[in-house]
């Protein structure tokens, strides 16, 4: 099988260097072309001297990068360019996978409300398939459009489904506190995540509303076949990767929420539940496309404790990204994602 | 007024060292004694180089030191040693605050269950005063036998004091989700707690229970006039100092929480109430004795979300014990503790 | 004694926060006006949340603050803005303590090489006094216009200065090998300083030559009589305070180097020579105004090798410009800095 | 080919968790037994939650494990231990690379001054071969024994190599000075190494005398033929992996050094010289198996300044295990150690 000719734009980015890290290794793909405006022109490893050795490829402009010559194109770009570059691309029958939030949310006006301008392509929304494979995996074989998930989401979604599809969670509001590594807010320079700032120091943000509630409710409303009340406050946490997501849900007393959550999962390859009781790290998922659960209730409590462990450059963005890629072109899930954490 | 006479009781933990800080510039109080078993005999200067200068103390053996002379001892032991020490310390007039568990809980039984050994001294519980000044200043003021409260609590507790009291969030679970720096661990050599095996990494731990549930429960409970499901998680942040609760509850939907927090505080001098949307950050309150609050509601939502910082070591530990102190020699609260923050 | 009205300019950098933060609980000083560009009409506790509580101040604009009813002005401004005021303020009385670089070099070619513009007032840079008070005790007590050392420099000078002053390192090179914390790269919106970048990371920077060097050779060789070949490597550690200088040098075989270190510093109230083989943290010296020296030798060499520590933005900048101020006002030197670090 | 039987003794420190990583995904080798005395009986993912999913493999006790069927046995232990073991297993025709300091100075009465006990088997000392390829390569082919180099001596010898083997560098002392991430100190419960006391801080140790001196002086004059003076200067990093290693040499003015570096390492497949004046970081050597390094002069400064980085568990310790076992059973020198660093 030829190897699929594989596009990034916006490739300076933490979404686009881990693509890159996974696509340089993967037995099946080949980078044919990388867009940055602002280093086109540059090598690429020039720019990120930790990939010496690994490509002699360049960062191109827009303009003149061949980007229709590829089988797929990542976006790994800013919220609201990929949309103004996407029709084209399905027009000239390249798939597309979009790291961004521009194809996340299925309704125009709530996008617009959320993100603060209206969405360039409408008429899009309706094909894309949420690219979350333990949700979609079927479609995802034939999509032409992928919205990868948000960090947080996928984070969160994983740790509420077993609950909402099998209806064991039917009462009251789902709670998601998560708390994230620093490079979740992307390689922007500005003061409040400069290391100065952030070490030695934990706080909440967005907490009166972030971009991820209502990508969250979207697919936990569809699962459930019903509207829930949710909250969602997430936090930055001094360290750089990593999501840990900590989710209460009410529970029907007799529910065996841990047998539920080993059936729900078993044969997923990238969702790993741990034995009740336990507590996943975020270093045991770091550099790995893997969510990792574990499950607990305290004495006389309506409510079971959910922990979701994620890296959140992986599988929270670029992992997530090559798994779906893998099952777009028929692939073994797998694909290039098979390797052990590098622990301390 | 002559200077208070100050023992400390295990003076090389890290509560104990955060007490010698605030002790050494405390204008009304002298170090008199310190006793540590591990360090009897040396210079408190070339355990702690950092006091260089400050100080020309000696740790000394318990056996030896001359605590009966002390105006007022305080333990930075683990827990279980205070309470075989103590009685002796009071039919000799000295008062005593404890920054152990011993006395946190008044319920003998609960605390043999919790701490897994029989209560050496369960007459004595009833006359403690647990040393939340927020909620029991004028019993502090004669107070002979302190319970200085756990970290976690102090950043719960006054996190829901004002929906409890006023009887503002009438319905369902409180949730409190709360993340510490390692200090809290305390000074003990354990791998888990390596910067090698903690540092690039979060962690929930004890979800199943964790002992500062039930000395969390009892106060609630007690402001609340009944008793409330409670789900308590605390989990590990890679930084030093600093706990952050982020704590959730259900409220009328008429209640203004904003006003009902700013009048609950007012008056007090280490509660710090942030403007409405706000997202206190724990480095602001690093190294001082200060709680700083900030409230949030997501749209729609019945919940208000409050969220609670300390520095673990002071308001949560020595500096809360240092306030106390204040209180019961009938010095202005503040002495000693009016300092700002070293940022970043 | 009437207070000293003090002004800054430069309120928003590290620098600034620093100073603020001295000033305040200083007893002989009180702020008069606080001079920031970007934070003009804002609360400076709406800024810096962490000073809720201390001060009621606002920042102003340059061209509406009080600057020249101030006895003292310092500036914590970007290189190159302090000469464009300073003349003025001068003229008006005020005297000024520029904690940048502009009056650092006496050599006024010597500063547009390494700084990449003419010197604006080169008259004025005979006057000034460089305000290292190891070095220049007596001459600040009447300094207009003092110099207030860079960070580096500090902590290395007073490495070297026993040995250079004794005649005690008559040969070779004399080689600083410095790490230091983040926050030496001020405030600023760069890429590279952000946690995700640094963290976890460790690296040598400007190592083809940095600003600091012709400082520190200007004054080391000024103290030993001659020109000496001097090699300075600067590196960022991944936390926010504190340098480390390791300082090698070549020492006649019979000196008796601590000897020598502890008689040179026995007075001096902000240098603490250890204990000959030991190895001061930058920890020991967080917050404080303070410089800690051990030495060592190897077996058999004829090299010794000096450790020297100091927080960055207090003996390395704000502490001891407080120091300064102390000097040129009459004050005891240590007023306002003596307390312990926060430890840990 | 049959895949190499491998055992591991001591898989629970950093050095074996890391060997276990690189095994378990290296194409030729296979783990075959696992030995640790304190783990004895568990699942090794069961301790080390990170592996699930990628090995069922146990960890036994010493006395039941079957290392003498391996082909090759990698000796992860505190120094002390490998001696006592190796011989029987060197008779047995097993095969063994030694990851502690045992094997690694020559002269049993240099070793038994630094490590405090006699060695246990001087007759070895002679036949074992150091295990760095960059000066080893051909002798490694045929080792029976390995002694596999410290973390500081892999990146201060690649440092000063080519500077010594052509004889550019006649005069002076040489001085290392190197800092490392605390995964150095090993796995063990040491209150020193808790993430309270070392981060946020920096300090140097064992400045006096540190075991790696000799290693490194005797790996040095080898090379140049002759005695030098050699500083080495350790400093611990608040990280977990890194070595940075700043070297110093005077040079012959007429060298041209970069042109040296880059033709002593151009056919190294794990040795970067970087262009001249670069600033290698830690971070890009995270994780693999590689040293980076840059080289640069500071104006008029007979002085060269060699920076060397490389990963002190992975280079320095695991990987180039993983190197030699290649080069000992004649696989491609790079197999199972051909990725891209995780960044950031």
């Amino acid at each position: 099988m030829e190897r699929i000719r594989v596009g990034i734009v916006g490739g300076t980015g933490y979404g686009g260097i881990e693509l890159m890290r996974l696509l340089l290794s993967h037995p099946q793909a080949m980078l044919h072309c990388l867009v940055s405006r602002s280093e086109a022109g540059r090598r690429v490893d020039a720019v990120f001297p930790h990939l010496r050795g690994h490509t002699d490829l360049m960062f191109e402009a827009e303009e003149t990068a061949d980007l229709t010559s590829c089988d797929l194109v990542f976006f790994a770009t800013p919220n609201g360019v990929a949309m103004r570059q996407v029709p084209v691309l399905l027009e000239n029958g390249v798939r597309v996978i979009d790291l961004a939030a521009d194809f996340r949310l299925r309704d125009p006006d709530l996008w617009a409300r959320w993100y603060g301008e209206p969405h360039a392509c409408p008429e899009l929304l309706q094909d894309v398939v949420y690219g979350l494979p333990e949700l979609n995996r079927d479609a995802l074989r034939d999509a032409r459009l992928v919205a990868n998930p948000g960090c947080y989401p996928t984070a969160v979604i994983l740790a509420f489904l077993p609950l909402l599809r099998s209806g064991a969670a039917p009462l009251g509001a789902l709670i998601a506190d998560a708390k994230s590594g620093v490079s979740g807010a992307g390689r922007r320079a500005v003061v409040g995540n400069l290391l100065a700032e952030l070490s030695e120091n934990f706080k909440a943000y967005g907490v009166s509303g972030h971009r991820h509630l209502p990508e969250i409710k979207q697919a936990l409303d569809a699962v459930a076949g019903q509207t829930r009340e949710l909250l969602f406050v997430p936090h930055v946490v001094p360290m750089i990767r990593g999501i840990h997501a900590t989710c209460y849900a009410q529970v029907a007393p007799d529910i065996d929420v841990q047998a539920l959550y080993e059936e729900t999962y078993q044969r997923e390859p990238f969702v790993d539940v741990l034995p009740q009781g336990s507590h996943p790290e975020t270093a045991s998922v770091r550099g790995v496309n893997l969510c990792r659960i574990a499950l607990h209730r305290q004495s006389e409590s309506g409510h079971v404790i959910v922990l979701s462990v994620i890296d959140n450059l992986v599988k929270g963005a670029a992992g997530q990204a090559v798994q779906n890629m893998n099952l777009m072109f028929g692939l073994p899930e797998d694909t290039g994602l098979r390797y052990a954490p590098v622990v301390p």
